[in-house]
């Protein structure tokens, strides 16, 4: 099946806003073993949104078209698509009973303009907007059935997973049970996590199962989209495929799914009723930043301490007899998280001491990361270099950091050689 | 000028990555007074380009593409356009050179399929890449003329702004001289801007000053687009009017052109030979993350204190008096602040306590924000209630914060009110 997405609006064309809509209806599509052929976007022009129309609609099987459902008079979807379709608009009733409901709900008149929006080309399929008052159509414009969404990101998100995705697939004749499973890593390349796992798809020969990755450094998403009959079906397919995903990422994996680093390290204190102290220089607040405002971390985050020099240590945490000032040495490292450990009464301390190369930012500009981790039995350590840019060193710290965490409390090695560092 | 843009390339049609630089060219092209007619994206598929040059060609006065100038088999920009054109490809011999020495440069050799970056369509003007391997080039596909750039967003800024945009002045007739003005402000929304600023243009009566808006919560950017017949001209022409944005926005201004607030801070402070200490709670190392890993705050960033719970400041700066759990009052407040400016050995210290809602996030949850700067003399104080769901509270503090200090260093009033605050 041929899919095309139009974006609509000047703030998309002139670049106003990025254009973020696209991106996310095209990896949705793809989620679910659809593919986007072709992308538009065109302003809030009449002429323009009906050639953009017509030309998809001479070419594709599905079109989706985002934005311009609004009700001021530069929203003209609903106009042009029924123009293209040469046909008229007529007031859809249920859909006014709604917004004027949706209103009052809110203690509020409806303004004479939000009519518009339930104006819909004649013969339309309204598609459900639960929570706005642009109303979602569907309609046939040349070979092409037309997908009409609102611009707002979580109206057309829920828009198009609850009323869109499943017309498709049950025009694709894709089965439609889909299942995505995803995997977040730190630390191997997407190439090298790419050939950790060649053969896998064919663990399942009949193709259901599809690989892809998604790389946003410092971490690599690997997707594997599972086709099948049912629920079943797509457990079964997918059984042997995860455990062996897990078996050969192993440690690499931090997190599955929709969690996140910094949520599977604060559930892993939350579950061992753990508090944590963490003590940062370079990263300048990127780890405490990433814990501290997620709920439930009032329970668990003790205290952050930035400092970008590291000798301000010294009185902060009564340790005046350590070398504090570069060059750093493991000792001073662990020396500064048993410190913070018993200064801030936590049962964690995570620690990060960068030392930053001198001169301009470049290329292959980097910084050596000292991590000491204190619990009450030990202090774990690990030292890294990393080269790439300030900025790039400050990610790949603040990542590298929060993993030993995420491998100290999951009993796993803290120190395994990852493929950003120079040894 | 009718412009196009076609981005190329799986990534971008798949969604895999967001297309950044789409919205940065169209920016780019607004800033100097062209605009953006229509967008294309297209996979690395051959039909599809050759379509998306042939639909482009024929419509549009100038287009650029995106994408696929690489060595690798599925970057076919060269190929496709010479396909379009009618005309075969050429080893440029020059870009060979610059190839080669690019890599010997680099102590490599230049392995065989970088060979392809140098073949060009025949009768292309080559457009320089000074900082990568993938040549732009410029030639004419039915009545536009075409200008092909490379992926790598650095690598494309560049070729924009010094090898296309002077070409697309120079056919488009617009005087080559234009000047971008910049302001960002803080607290005023955008609206309200655009009514402040009402009549500006008009004080240039030829039409030679543009003004424009782009917001991205919390500040928003005033833009002035100037054009002129050289650089007295324009300078002639902005200087009135960028007086008058100056005095209609007022003490809302932060930062001018390419300063941002944190750096214009942290310029206070240097200047003065000052140093920071900050302390804040829910926005959980936001502020010391903006200030911190900045060059030359090495110098002046002395502490950042991050918690979750004010109660945990008690022991830490010696407040073991004061109250620090909910209600908080202005006294606690400045009283932290006095604290951790002696303890942390500070000029200047700021403190941001966050009074967040309870219940779940929804649109309509708050925090009240209690805010302190001390100095060698005395305490600021402001207190603001924002409404929004806990990541537009958090934003919305640390923005709020960074500015009264701004405001505090630059001797204008801390306390002003802002649209985005409930009183």
């Amino acid at each position: 099946m041929r899919i095309e997405i139009i974006c609509t609006g000047d703030e998309v064309l002139t670049g106003k806003i990025v254009n973020t809509n696209f991106s996310y209806m095209a990896q949705k599509l793809e989620d679910v073993g659809l593919s986007v052929h072709w992308g538009t976007t065109v302003g809030d022009d009449r002429d323009s949104l009906l050639q953009a129309f017509l030309h998809a609609g001479g070419r594709a099987d599905a079109v989706i078209v985002n934005g311009g459902l609004g009700p001021t008079v530069d929203d003209l979807s609903q106009e042009v698509a029924a123009q293209a379709a040469g046909v008229g608009l007529e007031l859809h009733e249920e859909w006014l009973a709604r917004m004027e409901d949706f209103f009052s709900r809110r203690a509020r008149n409806m303004p004479p303009n939000n009519r518009k929006q339930a104006m819909l080309p004649v013969g339309a399929e309204m598609l459900d907007n639960p929570i706005g008052t642009a109303c979602g159509f569907a309609m046939d414009i040349g070979r092409a059935r037309f997908f009409f969404t609102p611009g707002v990101p979580r109206e057309l998100r829920r828009m198009l997973e609850e009323q869109i995705i499943p017309r498709l697939l049950a025009r694709s004749g894709v089965p439609t049970a889909i299942h995505l499973k995803r995997f977040h890593s730190y630390g191997l390349g997407e190439s090298h996590v790419d050939q950790l796992l060649t053969g896998v798809e064919e663990m399942v020969p009949d193709g259901s199962v599809k690989l892809g990755f998604r790389a946003h450094y410092p971490q690599i998403e690997t997707k594997l989209t599972v086709r099948g009959t049912d629920a079943d079906d797509i457990q079964r397919k997918l059984a042997p495929v995860q455990a062996e995903v897990r078996k050969r990422l192993g440690n690499f994996i931090l997190a599955e799914d929709d969690q996140s680093l910094e949520g599977v390290v604060l559930a892993g204190l939350l579950e061992r009723k753990g508090s944590l102290a963490v003590v940062e220089t370079f990263t300048g607040g990127q780890i405490a930043v990433r814990l501290a405002p997620l709920p439930g971390a009032e329970h668990v985050f003790r205290r952050g301490i930035v400092v970008r020099d590291a000798t301000q240590l010294h009185g902060m945490l009564g340790l005046e007899d350590v070398h504090l000032a570069s060059p750093l040495t493991q000792e001073a490292t662990e020396a500064v998280a048993r410190a913070a450990r018993e200064r801030c009464d936590a049962t964690h301390a995570l620690v990060v001491l960068i030392e930053l190369d001198d001169g301009p930012d470049r290329i292959d500009f980097g910084g050596t990361i000292w991590i000491g981790i204190a619990t009450s039995e030990e202090v774990a350590f690990r030292r890294s270099r990393v080269l790439g840019g300030r900025e790039w060193v400050r990610l790949g710290a603040a990542e590298l950091a929060l993993d030993c965490l995420r491998r100290l409390l999951h009993g796993v090695p803290v120190v395994e050689r990852i493929d950003f560092e120079k040894t």
